[in-house]
């Protein structure tokens, strides 16, 4: 027994925008495993493929013109345990967890992963609480905000993804990375990479633990560059017969800079 | 166009056990990309995540002594390309593909990734067409004789698994697996790797292009030396207080062997 043993559940089912016919079942979601043994680990199973469907629904009709290579990346950036994470805060979900012992002493209540896993598994309760059209009415408030914020062309794309797609869509040819460098230790290794993009004279360095790293952080620089040089009546990308086949996401182009610079 | 172009959906419907409002959804469902640009891609997408969710309810419902882990290792077996090609097959999907000339002549209506896919779209379609309920309610159909004919604690399970579960819940020492030859050249070897369980005066080797694979090849073997080297009614595994913490892993234990070596 814990402090927390007895929880008002109201404010968080008017947060949530739905009343339970069965409270144990939000109070059963909401109950980490270190707290009993009828905790929130089935229903967090459930609830994760609820969830994935609601949002698939979602992004199915509010983006007619994406392909299903594209939905699958926008869902998964906004099903991650971050994204969970994000709105059970919003939810303030920590005030109504029931953590065990150890797990209430060293801060459960604040991580990430526990926070994104109990919102799945309150979405699991009210699935069988109320059924499908019920979590989907949820869900849909929770997410109608983030949606509003969310560029579908950029979502979850790295930098090097997206200055290549910049970088086709003026039809010039891709950037180039090399490594300049490598300073530290073995297991402790700092990378330098540059990129070079000849026909726009940019040649910028990245920094990173890895390889991989160091020619992000040079096409975020790249990225920032391009949109320095070129001026702004020129920066919408002129269309071709094989440019106009991407069409939509060379009209994304600007945004996606704006976006990813800004951030 | 081809021949195929106009397809009567009508027994097709039957058999989902499904009348579309909108057949025009049914039509887009079973059209490939190769087809024509209005294919079923997106739909699939959907139909992916209404499917994982429903199978996910089913298996809820029906196991209810089943922990989040074997819930997902069941569901990911169920929902896999072989299960949806089988359960296309009974369909008779491939019927009622529309398929570009090149996969047509290519015979794409037989490859189980199309079928798999097909199926995953056409859920999708229902759902669309009718809400979640009517998905649920056809893929309760199409699953129910399958659903009779899964074992939740083996299925999906490789052979060293099954072993070292049969093991432990007799309370015996972990079998000791060692590479004991290989041959052929480089690019092509073939391994032989005895695995050993003394309790049982078990000796037996197994085959394969990999370490791997040789390992759960003579896990096999020792699993069917298993059930010939007890008596019947030994078979049934004692229980201690440890032991029946994972009590219903262990009473499956005779299922399992029966399942594996027989099938």
């Amino acid at each position: 027994m814990n402090a927390r043993a007895v929880i008002d559940i109201v404010p968080l089912q008017e947060r949530l925008g739905y009343t339970f016919k069965k409270p144990e079942l939000l109070t059963q979601a909401l109950t980490h495993r270190s707290h009993s043994k009828k905790n929130n680990e089935r229903l967090e199973f459930l609830g994760d493929s609820v969830l994935n469907c609601v949002v698939a629904e979602m992004l199915y009709e509010r983006y007619s013109d994406l392909d299903e290579g594209d939905l699958s990346r926008v869902r998964a950036n906004l099903v991650k345990q971050q994204a969970l994470y994000e709105i059970a805060q919003s939810l303030a979900l920590s005030d109504y967890l029931r953590l065990g012992e150890g797990e209430l002493k060293s801060g459960g209540f604040r991580r990430p992963s526990i926070l994104a896993d109990t919102l799945e598994a309150v979405t699991g309760a009210i699935f069988l609480d109320g059924g499908f059209d019920s979590a989907k009415d949820c869900l849909r408030k929770l997410y109608s905000l983030i949606l509003q914020n969310v560029d579908p062309k950029t979502l979850g794309k790295d930098d090097k993804t997206l200055l290549q797609e910049c970088l086709q869509s003026y039809q010039l040819p891709l950037p180039t990375y090399n490594v300049t460098g490598t300073s530290g230790a073995a297991h402790n290794q700092q990378f330098e990479v540059e990129c070079l993009i000849p026909n726009l004279k940019i040649t910028v360095k990245g920094e990173g633990a890895s390889r991989r790293a160091a020619e992000q952080g040079a096409a975020k620089l790249a990225l920032a560059a391009i949109l320095k040089a070129l001026p702004q009546e020129s920066r919408k990308p002129k269309k071709t017969r094989a440019a106009k086949k991407k069409a939509a996401k060379q009209d994304a182009g600007e945004e996606q800079l704006n976006l990813k610079l800004k951030g």
